[in-house]
């Protein structure tokens, strides 16, 4: 019944605001929380950061951050503020680091897409070392690849790490889109050596998907071996949360202390 | 307004008989048909054959075999048979290949199924001699590894080719699976090298894609850069045919041939 690396994305139960989900995290014996910016801007930063202190919850994430490329300079450099704005955000909350969807152009050369993307990220280096959060590069499904990333392996997100080179830009393996990878186990690997496994999340992936964007499963619900690459993860060393981020009209339309109980024995019985 | 490399897969006019498709293709002056299997098992093989003989219609593809992995030995030897029915009406209709979709089980891993596939396909070899009818493997979009496909990329689509070293043995390049893998171009390069690029498949990703089967554009609806992926598979030397291959609830509901020719006039603008 360890519960002590559970971690869950406050978009899980997003009917609810992050007080509640503090309150109810808490109660549960959970931890770990990331924090989404949709829950922090209600709340405000400052109130949010007393609000997690007080419950004593560790924080690994403010999600998310990114959304680099971008047809003209003026969206480019609005994309760098807000993704400032985050990490000051991260910094206030205790967040140990900013997820990053990288993000997409229709139409935009994936290649190209990337190269903004590494740009990006540069241009928030000093300001990241300053306040002390990390940067995780999250690979997206390649179904996101049309409009929302344009890092869809681990491959492309490490040949971003191994351009800059900073110990404060890694990424992010979410089972949920790099699962059919053949190359998952040795990239995974790979990013243990390289010192850049910033964050680890879970969820399943149901065999019939009715929905892009809105039908994750809880852990045993679908088909991802999750056990198995939480295995590779810890295998390099990996000392972070399990962090459960799971998009669903079905959970969501639930309560959410009866599918905060759900939530937790998927985790104990299939992760 | 070449229309001489244009082929249609039945499958894109779903309302449409096979004598349907023959007709008003013939009539548009389109010579390439990929016939599906639902349509020719309505036709009757050889029904099917006097139809499109009569109309002097190429037929690249019967679509589809494949579907390899299962757990047990009586439900693959079950494939087999299949897959051996499939390659007799393929020669019987004069198609040039069996397209291969491998099939993949939810559950198995997926480099499992990846040698159930090598060891189904292999087992065709003498019977695809025999009747000179060509095999192509089509890797598959990631978002189907669960239950279609265990073949998501060209690479591992490449890997049985080598693995089984038989010039009846190839690959058939979908735009819509494979557009978002950084290695693409090299690997359509490398397919010409190896002799193994025999098909070309096209369409478009919709970028609020709503359904994970049943919403695919016409090329120029979406954001794959076809003809750029079309310069690539041609600078190899493929002069094979361009298949449209379009499923669309929305294409589907429309009058058939007004769609034909909006399909004929995507082909010309956007291919």
């Amino acid at each position: 019944m360890d519960l002590s690396r559970l971690a869950i994305h406050t978009q899980t139960n997003k009917p609810w605001t992050l007080a509640q989900c503090v309150d109810a995290y808490s109660r549960a014996g959970i931890r770990g929380i990331s924090v989404w910016r949709d829950v922090l801007d209600k709340a405000g930063a400052s109130d949010a950061a007393k609000l997690l202190r007080g419950a004593g919850m560790s924080v690994p994430a403010l999600v998310r951050g990114g959304f680099f490329p971008a047809a003209d300079a003026k969206s480019r450099q609005a994309a760098i503020d807000d993704n400032l704005r985050c990490l000051d955000d991260a910094a206030v909350i205790g967040a140990e680091m900013v997820v990053l969807v990288v993000g997409a152009v229709p139409g935009m050369e994936l290649g190209e897409a990337r190269e903004q993307v590494t740009e990006g990220i540069a241009r928030l280096l000093d300001h990241a070392g300053a306040v002390n959060v990390k940067l995780a590069i999250e690979p997206l499904h390649p179904m996101y690849a049309a409009d929302r990333s344009c890092i869809n392996r681990m491959a492309e997100a490490r040949a971003v790490c191994e351009a800059l080179q900073n110990p404060l830009v890694g990424i992010a393996v979410d089972v949920y889109h790099v699962w059919w990878d053949p190359d998952l186990e040795a990239e995974i690997a790979l990013a243990g050596r390289q010192k850049t496994l910033f964050a680890f999340h879970v969820c399943d992936w149901r065999v019939n998907t009715r929905n892009l964007l809105t039908d994750r499963g809880l852990m045993g619900d679908g088909c991802i071996p999750i056990r198995k690459i939480r295995s590779w993860v810890e295998a390099t060393g990996f000392k972070g949360f399990n962090e459960v981020e799971v998009f669903s009209e079905d959970y969501w339309s639930m309560d959410q202390h009866t599918y905060l109980t759900r939530i937790t024995d998927a985790y104990l019985s299939h992760t």
